[in-house]
């Protein structure tokens, strides 16, 4: 029987490819092979380069702060260019972040949180600007939405975003529908004119039956990457370095993009690329919207976070107690320790629960009961967050408006 | 000898096609078959329908004014769905006009006038709304234009525009880099969604090394036919009807439209579709912006015109006196008479001059004379309107403004 091939996902709606061996990680897929997602071949497939302890080391030097955990754990792992944003960083030139999302579903769920996460981290650690790109017109695109309603679900997801903590004096967000025209046309323009069809095709797996505007998207997700997309913004800083936090299954956006940018007389935008967020029934299955139990939601209850976490996270322990104190747990597969990983911010506990529940001293229900309680404290931390930002505040985020102190 | 089939042009630039029997007619190309443009073979091919007397006499009887000679004289000579746009006008309701050019070039010559002195007429004779659209965005990614080249050339082609007498009232310029985006974008992607790669190569002929905007720019021209796609004139008119005047190289782009509109909830728009205007040296060749000796253009001197009518137009007399005193004529290649045909308004005239010609009473030095009388009154008359049309009034004419008075 041949062993079903999954896919794992995150921050998109990638289609599920049964039976299939070949991994295929592209912004609208990502299928794992028969032994799960293979970072590093990807990393190599993709050309972009490893995150070591010495550039880890560095950002905390530059930043004078530790390194954030998913940095420190390797969750961000990859990365293009990285170096030279920091050689000019530490001379004295700031650059700025751009990160973003497509506005597919209301409720996020953690594994869409990380990028905004890390993204936070970037910000304060670095004191510079950054731009939100909401893709609601990518998700009216491919999904069977409205106009209205992806222009809302952009609108609910901004609120997510807000409640992450940005500044909003460093800060800008934007979707397509409400800001692309002008400068920012323009650039889609220029983008477009470099890049043929074949090459579209090449890169991100269309076919002639898809529909006109998939095959021209990627320039609306790549023109952020210039800052003379933003002239309220960035006027006369058209060769400000830009640094892009994403999950690993954006950089075909961006390999095309820094193809194209110097024959536009762009700088290249550099890369920070993040591994992806399981679900709950382990690395090589799906976060599905159709499944709620594949995920934890930013809108569960205290409640659905322990019956989620208790009845659905894959368990690396061993069946019975007494095999479990016997061998102990497969840490490698174990959904409440990844999840641990990314959450659970103290190092010392954290490796100390590995430790114990890896040598059998430790059991299942006990590492799910930390887990419950991180998750949901980080989830209440987040609904109370929501709770404030108000109709008034996207606004303000979304005013296209200068940022005066977004070098400050 | 293989007899080399030649193009004839208007408001394009198409690619010259040697030794080609097949007619090729879309918007980047048109080259006649051996025996010049089959223009009944044409309308079957993209299913229009022809314009016949009793619909000249409708437009005559509806407007309480006579036909333009464009239109009596079959110049425009195709449409689709006039008789819908003239039922609901004779019962009250009013349509709104679309027309347009890519601003490829500075100077336009006189076959670049034909569209829009036809929608002038149309525009006082119905009393009714005009947008234009300069394609800006589409010079930019076809040629080989910088953004700043492509935008400039559309102001300039905007001041002969304004030139040929548009209500100001009554009409909205905009060009595509200046206008994009909001309800005009949505609509683009609401198109998009509808047309399928395929499809698209289909109809427009794209190929797989073309960059990928080319083929996504065809909803660019299309939304202009939805009224939503300009909030600031029709807001709560969403139903109402368009009438595109053009050439009929622009078929394509509006029989796609045509498919699409149903399926997003809008209206098709209704056409009105000319000939092609002929170069000097004959309908079988083309007007060519690298030979200025193929066309007339608006900037020549009485003394260019002169010379070039003189030297260059092609004649159908005989090549000597006594020959065409005896055998007259050959009308129907003759360029002289061609161009009094679109231009010398006086019919009585006109059949006058015909019947001389073609019975050898006249000959070609005389027809010229006529003919560069006409066409000097024409470039004279243009000129000094243009020379009235301010930086101010190219402000005022593209504008995002209401214009409160266009049914009126």
């Amino acid at each position: 029987m041949a062993a079903a091939a999954a896919a794992a996902e995150q921050g998109v709606d990638a289609a599920r490819k049964e039976e299939e061996e070949e991994q295929v990680v592209n912004p609208w897929e990502v299928s794992a092979g028969k032994g799960g997602i293979d970072y590093d071949k990807l990393v190599d497939q993709f050309g972009c380069q490893r995150i070591d302890d010495a550039l880890v080391d560095r950002i905390a030097r530059l930043t004078a702060r530790p390194p954030h955990c998913f940095l420190r754990r390797g969750l961000f792992f990859a990365h293009r260019d990285l170096n030279e944003i920091l050689d000019l960083y530490e001379n004295g030139q700031k650059f700025y972040l751009y990160t973003g999302r497509g506005p597919s579903s209301e409720a996020l769920h953690l594994g869409h949180l990380i990028p905004f996460m890390f993204t936070k981290y970037l910000q304060e650690a670095f004191k510079v600007p950054l731009v939100i790109q909401l893709t609601d017109d990518e998700k009216y695109l491919w999904k069977n939405l409205t106009i209205q309603e992806s222009k809302r679900l952009a609108r609910e997801n901004a609120k997510d975003i807000i409640a992450c903590g940005f500044d909003i004096e460093r800060t800008f967000i934007f979707s397509d529908f409400s800001f692309v025209g002008g400068a920012f046309y323009e650039n889609m323009m220029q983008v477009a004119r470099c890049v043929t069809m074949n090459k579209a095709i090449g890169i991100f797996g269309f076919n002639l039956e898809d529909h006109i505007r998939k095959v021209s998207f990627p320039p609306v997700q790549a023109v952020p990457s210039f800052p003379s997309s933003f002239p309220h913004l960035f006027a006369g800083k058209d060769q400000l370095r830009c640094l892009i936090p994403c999950a690993i299954d954006q950089d075909p956006y961006f390999r095309m993009t820094r193809d194209v940018a110097p024959r536009i007389g762009y700088q290249k935008p550099s890369l920070i690329e993040s591994r992806f967020f399981p679900a709950l029934q382990g690395e090589n299955t799906k976060m599905s919207a159709s499944d709620a139990n594949s995920a934890i939601y930013v809108t569960d209850s205290a409640k659905e976070i322990k019956t989620k976490v208790n009845k659905y996270a894959f368990s690396g322990g061993q069946d019975s107690i007494e095999f479990h104190r016997k061998l102990g747990a497969n840490l490698d597969v174990d959904v409440p320790i990844k999840y641990l990983n990314f959450f659970l911010e103290d190092d010392d506990e954290l490796a100390h629960i590995k430790k114990e529940y890896k040598e059998g001293r430790m059991l299942t229900g006990e590492v799910k009961q930390r887990l419950i309680a991180v998750l949901s404290e980080i989830v209440a931390r987040h609904q109370r967050a929501r709770a404030q930002v108000t109709e008034e505040m996207v606004d303000a985020f979304m005013a296209v408006r200068p940022l005066p102190n977004m070098f400050g």
